[in-house]
This record gives structure tokens, C-alpha cells and sequence, in this order.
């Protein structure tokens, strides 16, 4: 569309199906000129439809890979930089999975080990990534490595559970190495603070419905959609955002900045059948 | 109670009467030991129960002021250490008005005399205090300076207007002039922010009673009352918090950190006659 | 570069050298296809080189207006959208002063009517722009508002003065109004927090060379250009940000994420003569 | 002192020798009338001296335990109960160690097993605590759970590696356990985000002293010690912060609000021999 991204090379994980986030990134990142390879683990391929993505971006590369699995993530980047023929300008970051969540254990009777599985996948893949890349020096100079976080990381909902904790060392990581691949190779590191998303992973979060009802009645704008964010993660790949690095950037509609608004409000006070109710318990 | 202000001189601003945290705090205050004077606007003082509160705090010396006059804060100031015998120790700034308000101008129609007069009263009031003990020579070593803010100062609540910009330079005062003070004579500045209260203030605030059910349910405490506000200035302006300055603590049942409770969710939830409902306009 | 800003009009205040931001953003905006006019107050022209910029923009029409005079916005405003030919898309605030600086009043020693024109000039500007674009309803759907801000907002810099106050409240001012406008009209309003930059307005703030030296050598990419920032205010001018508002962006090469860096670490230790010095004062 | 904690029970994790904050706690609980028992892993109590800190504190029981155990956690729990008479009013998590830092591995080559070992010493460890003492009903309603931290959650300082992303989940845990402690059985959870500390722990740090010297200069109040850490912990645990909960409050002498203070400036000012390299490389 604007060919922000021509002749940038990228690697973009966690597209699953066309709800993914990730998904729209990588049919964006195409239309904006970039070429990149695609990957997943083996188990989220099986039940995703990430070929029919690969065909729609000019049969980009699928290269399978377990991101908390080192070996795995040195074969992809090799193979990436080897099939685009050279360094790397941009990776997404784009996965996130709790079996605490998905078992149904709350935050007050999580398994450690489940926990330790969530901080794996969620964040330390990010971390194991970005090392591996730097070690391979796999990254041109002005790169941009993203990575999608959630409000959770600041603020508690009820239900997201270790996620939330998942997401506060994933934006702390990005701080973290963003000094040292900054300083050293000038590649940036970001997190995008997204609305909620009714993609796979996020309709697993219990009730999500009446807080995607209410983050839209809160947010001016309203929620922020996967083709939105995808915008803005074309943006932060691009030349037009090289000195911003090491931040967490709301993509919310507003919602981070509201407190309460009058729609939202609104819809709150006709729970009371009868105003006398408000403040009873 | 602890004896926590034991030989300690202060100023309260801002008792109007028995639902006013200012009142709480000088209540309080006069508990742990402490011996202050009460101010007002002459206005504030008629329509409040001033006296009242002065009587039981053993006869608090009353000296009217306009916190926006310079010449009001030296006659204040000086003579709230004459009566007190000796330089002050802690001073409670607890002022806060908007004509934009009063008058029904929304905030995309405000009139900017009365958008400055919320500025002097609610926020330079604040600076002018210290500024004029600062000059004075006025506070102790160690003393303690604390402002009432609210979270507007972050985050946008409908109907709170010009309120919230006066918030958030209140918070911003404390920052700069906490620096200044801190490093000259050890005196520290820190505002609390607040749960919603009904005080005479709050009471003016549109929705307030819809908003303080929502923040009660969101807040795994509830709302903090006036008198546990109180409780925390009193904290603020002992030895026990020497070395905090420059911030703004929230003091709400931790509404702050949350983004959403099983309360709160669960009844908002209830505003759907019919589930079907959600997410429709 | 990219048409990222094809058949889209705006205003673009404070534009003074050719080392304004302002100016960055006038030819960028007009490299990306932008018509738009140019504004500041008659002196600033007189001492600046605006005619030049003008030129260079496809003699882009420059119609004087004090920010803070509401009959000098509406005829802004309703000129500018008939010399465009329509209703605006964007409009970048880059515009700020304190007489108190200027004067060489410290913050412990404000003149209070200096304070006030400090943020009248300085925030309430960005207010009354606003407002009276919405009154006019002069912006059409998802245009997108942006003013310059520092980090002095948050972190309290020695010599700031009262420009840190009205910085804070220019920040609040984009939430508040972010709120209704967004609401209402689906117009985003933003700050950008930006790396010290040597403008004519920069130049004057106390110790500034060091301080860029500092901020320099904290920040993993350098501090951030003023051409640099103007990239960023296109982004958020495009169509490509449609869903961030009422936010504060960092653009300034990581320097609000850092506690220490290896550099600058090094450079304070070299101040010490003998390690001894070290902790002692 | 001042009885603060009269008849109050609690645990004290992380007391090694009289330089540690945990140390300081006990001190300064025992004197504000609290009865408690000492923790620490079994190594650490055999190169500490804690033993002696029990004596002063009226022979105050020790319990060993590895905070990561969950089987040493409920039987020091319920040891804790026993000896103590009741249930508990306050805990103290004051625990953190990185392998990656001892071993000298720097955070772009760290290893991933000792990265799992620094989550589960430094932060997961909290929750293990808080989990095991809410299964077995072992805290008195408004009770008080304090974690210390430290501003490199927020803000990344060189060489302080993992710990980094440790802290940022440790304050996590205190806002998603705060909710649901609070919201059950109104325990609250903070955290305070201390002065860097010349402890034993603090002393591994890369580079301490210069950085010790560089925050006391920038703290408007001088960098906090142990002691008023201490202090301060009194002060969450007391019955007058009953409503503060899912906070990281900054005791800190004002560093975290600082940008850049007059004397920080003036020394690091001092690295050039001659005013000509500033901004030179």
C-alpha cells in the first residue's frame, strides 16, 4: 500500500488463522512490500491454516519451531536468513499459552510447573529469540523486534490468570534487551499493548465477552481489531519509528487512559433494576 | 493513639465539616500528638462547621485564608508559628474547585477564566503554600507536605472536566517543588490519591453514585473512606515515611491496579436484559 | 516517501527555523503528500524564517495567530479550511515558553502571573485549539491531534522550571479531550515525549548541553532528532495509528526505559579524580 | 516505639546478617510490639547470623525453609501459627539471588536453567508463600504481605541482568494475588521499591558504588538506608494503611521522580576535563 516495509526481511510467529493477529501482520507486512518466513510450532500448524497464509504471501516459508526450544529457533533463523537472503530487519512475536488457564486452576491454586510452562512459552521464548538472533548476528542494524502484550501486565482482570504475570516479564524483557541490542546493534524492542481480541488464544479468557463489552464502551475509539494492530506493527517495523525502543505502546482505542466513561457508565447503572440498589452489596 | 505526631506543628487546609478528609486528618492528627492551626477561605467558613472541629482539637487556633493570596499564606503561615511556638512540621493541602463545574460548562466547552480559576485554586494554591514557607523558612527539617489528588490526573473520568488537569499539575507541583525542597531543607511533598469520597467536594461530581458502586466492586478492599485517608496522612507526616518524596500514592482498595473485577464484571453483566445484548450498540 | 499522508490537510503550529521540530514535520508532511498551512504568533515570524519553509512546501500559506487568542483560532481554522479546500485531518502543537525561565525566576521564586501565561502559552493553547476545531467542527473523522511533550512531565530535571508543570497538564489535556473528541467525532489526540532537542526553545533551558550529553549516552539508540520525531508525527497523522489515543509515546531512543547504562556510568565515574571521591561529598 | 504493631504476628523472610532490610524489619517490628518468627534457607542461616537478631528479638523462633519448597512453606506456616498462638498479621518476602549474575553469565547469553532459577528464588517464591498461607486460611483479615523491589522493574540499569525481569514479576504477583487475597479475605499485598541497599545481596551488583553515588546525588533526600526500608515496612503492616493494596510504592529518597538533579549534573559534568568533549564520543 505504501511500501513501508520494501526490502525488509522478517520472521513472524504465532499466525494460527485469519483471527490471528499474527496473521494480519504477515498479509499487511506482504502488501507493504516485506518478505518473511512463517512459523509455529508443529502442534498449532496441524490446526491452523497457516499454508493458506504462506499462499497469500507469495508462498512465503513455513519453518516449523518450538520457540522455548533453542536448537529449534537456531534452525529458523538460519533457514530465514538463508531463504531471504540475508539479515533479518523485523520479528514478531506473537504467542502466548497458559495450561494453568487452560485447566481450569485459578491464581490462587496454580501448578509451578504449569507456571514455569506459561513463563516459557509466553516470555522467555521471547528472550531465547532475541539471544539467539543476536548471537547468530541475524539482525541489520535499525531492526525492529515486537512482541504483544496485554493491560494485564498493569492493571488485574479477573481470570487472565498467570497471563498476567506472563505479560509483565514479556514487557520487562523487552526493556531489558532492548538496552543491549540498542546499544550495541542499534535494533529496537517493543511491546504493543493490544485491546482484547477475539483470535483462538484470546477467546480461552473466562468471560471475555462482557469485557470486550465494556473495553469497547470505555475506549473512545473502541476496541482496537487484529488488522489495526497489524497497522501499527507495520509501523513499528518501519524506517518512520527508529528511535522508539524499549516501550510498551497502548493500541487500545483509549482504553488505557480511560477511567470511566459515559457509555460504559451508562450500561453499568441499567444493572440496577431499581437505583436504590447502587452501593447495596 | 501511637503518639505519632508527638511535639509536631502543622496547618490543615480545607475542613469544611464532618465528611471533609481534611477534618478526619486534623481529628487525627490532634490524637497522635500534634498541635496545628485550621484554615479556610472566609467563605468556606461560614457555611462550614469549622469551629466545631477547632473545639475538638483542643481549641485549634481558626485562621481564615484565600490559599490563592500570597499575602493571606505569610499572614497564615506566620501566625500559625507564633500560636504554634515554633516552625511547622507538616502542612495538608486539601483544596479543590472548579467553576467550570459549578457552572454545567462540559469540558469541550470550558471558559478559560474559570479554567485558570481551577488551576489557582485546586493546583497553584498548592505551589503558593510552599513557596511561601519555603521563603519564610517556614517547616522543619523532615517536615511533610502533602496534597489530595485523585486518579483523573491519569485516567479520564466523564464529567470530572477541568478537574482533572488541575489533578494532574497538583501532582506535578509535588514532583518539582519535592525536588527543590528535598534537596535544600530535607522537607518532603507527596500527594495521595484518593478513592472517590463523598465529601461536600465530591458530592458535585456528575454520576458520582454509579461510579463510587463500580469502583467499590473493582476494588478488592472497596473504596478507602475519609477517615482511613486520614490514617495515611498521618503516616505521611510522621518519621516513619522520612525518605519517601515526589510521589503520589494511591490510597483506594486498590482500584489503581485493577482492570477488572468478578464484582464489577459480574454486575455490569446484569445491565443485559438479554445476553444477546452484548456488544450491541 | 510513501503517500502516507496523500490528499490530507492540516495546521501545523510553531514551525520557527529550520531547526523546529515543527518545521521536520512541515516537510515530511509535505513529502508525503500533505497540504496544509503554517502558523505561529507574528513575533516568532518576524524573528523566524517561516517564508522559507513556506516555499519549500509548495508555497503552503502561513496565516499568523496568537495560540492563545480564540478569535486569532477561529480564523486559523476557518481559513485554513478554505484555503484547503475542506475540513482538516491533522494538526500538530508545538508550541511552548515560560516568562518565568526566560526571566530567570527559579521555581522556588515564581512570579505567579509568569506561571499563569507559562501555561496558557504552553497547554491551555492546546486546549482552546481543540475546542474551538470542535466547535467548528472543523476535523473530519479519525484526524488526528499531536503536541510535543517531554519527559519533565513525569521526572523532575533541574532547571525545568514551570515548563515541567505545563507539560504535565498539556499530557492531561490530550487525555481529557482525547475522551470527547474520540468519542464523538472518532479524533485522536496524542503527546509525544521527545528526546532534549536543540531547538531555539531547547537552547534555552539551563545546562542543556551536558544534560544532552547525559541523555545521550543513557539511551541505547542516542537521543532522538527533531527529523526523527517529525518520522514519528507523520505515523501518527497516517491512517496507520487509527486506534492509539489519549496516549503519551516516548519517542527519545529508550532513554524513559533506563535506570543506568553502561556509558553513562562510565563518563560519571571518569568525574571522580580518585575512586575515593566516590560517595563522599 | 510507638506500638504500631502491638499483638501482631508474622513471618520474616530473608534476614542474613545485620546489613540486610529484613534484618532492620525484625528490629524495628519487635519494638512496634510484634511477635514473629525468622526464615531463611538453610544455607543462608549458616553463613548469617541470625541467630543473634533472634536473641534481640525476645528469642524470636527460627524456622528454616527454601521459599520455593511448598512443603517447607507449610510447615513453617503452621510452625509459625503454633509458636505464635494464631494466625498472622504480616509477612516479609526480602528474597532474590540470579545464578546468571553470580556466574557472571551477562543477559544476552544467559542461561535459560539459571533464568528459571532466578524466577522461582526471586519472585515465583512470593507466590508460593502467599499461595500456601491462603490454603491454609493462615492470615488475619487486613493483614499485610510486603515484597521489596527495586526500580529496575520500570527502568533497566546495566549489570543488573535477570533480576530485572525478576523484580517486574514479583510486583505482578503483588497486584494479581492482591486482588484476590484482598477481594476474599482483605489481605493486602505491596511491594516497595527501595533505595539500591549495600546489603550482601545488593553488594554483587556490577558496579554499585558509582551507581550509589549517582542515585544519592539525584534523590533530592539522599538514597534511603536499611533502617528506614525498615520503617516503612512497619508502616504497611499497621492498621494505618489498611485500604493501600497492589501498589509498588517508591521509597527512594525521590529518585524515581527525578530526571536530572543539580548535583548529579554537576558531577557527572566533571568527567570532562574539558567542556569540548561533551558530546564527543
Amino acid at each position: 500500500m505504501y511500501n513501508l516495509l520494501k526490502g525488509k526481511r522478517g520472521i513472524i510467529f504465532g499466525a494460527l488463522n485469519s483471527s490471528s493477529i499474527a496473521w494480519k501482520v504477515a498479509e499487511k507486512a506482504h502488501e507493504e512490500g516485506a518478505i518473511f518466513t512463517l512459523t509455529n510450532t508443529p502442534v498449532a500448524m496441524r490446526f491452523g491454516e497457516i499454508n493458506e497464509l504462506a499462499a497469500n504471501c507469495n508462498n512465503a516459508e513455513i519453518i516449523p519451531a518450538d520457540a522455548t526450544n533453542i536448537d529449534d529457533l537456531e534452525n529458523l533463523i538460519s533457514k530465514s536468513m538463508e531463504v531471504l537472503g540475508g539479515k533479518l530487519d523485523f520479528i514478531l512475536h506473537s504467542i502466548g499459552m497458559s495450561l494453568n488457564v487452560r485447566k481450569g486452576r485459578t491464581y490462587d491454586d496454580l501448578d509451578y510447573n504449569y507456571f514455569m510452562k506459561t513463563l516459557d512459552i509466553s516470555s522467555l521464548s521471547f528472550h531465547k529469540v532475541i539471544q539467539v538472533a543476536r548471537k547468530m548476528d541475524a539482525m541489520n542494524e535499525w531492526g525492529s523486534i515486537v512482541a504483544l502484550s496485554y493491560i494485564a501486565a498493569q492493571r488485574t482482570l479477573y481470570g487472565y490468570n498467570d497471563m498476567a504475570d506472563a505479560k509483565a516479564i514479556l514487557e520487562s524483557i523487552a526493556r531489558s534487551f532492548g538496552y543491549i541490542y540498542g546499544r550495541d546493534k542499534k535494533v529496537r524492542i517493543n511491546t504493543i499493548s493490544q485491546s482484547p481480541t477475539r483470535t483462538t488464544a484470546g477467546s480461552g479468557v473466562k468471560g471475555i465477552d462482557g469485557l470486550i463489552d465494556f473495553t469497547d464502551r470505555m475506549s473512545p475509539l473502541g476496541n482496537a481489531d487484529a488488522a489495526e494492530c497489524a497497522d501499527f506493527c507495520i509501523v513499528l517495523f518501519s524506517d518512520l519509528s527508529r528511535k522508539i525502543t524499549m516501550q510498551n505502546i497502548y493500541h487500545d482505542g483509549g482504553f488505557s487512559s480511560m477511567g470511566m466513561s459515559y457509555k460504559a457508565m451508562n450500561q453499568y447503572n441499567k444493572s440496577f433494576d431499581n437505583p436504590d440498589e447502587i452501593l447495596k452489596d
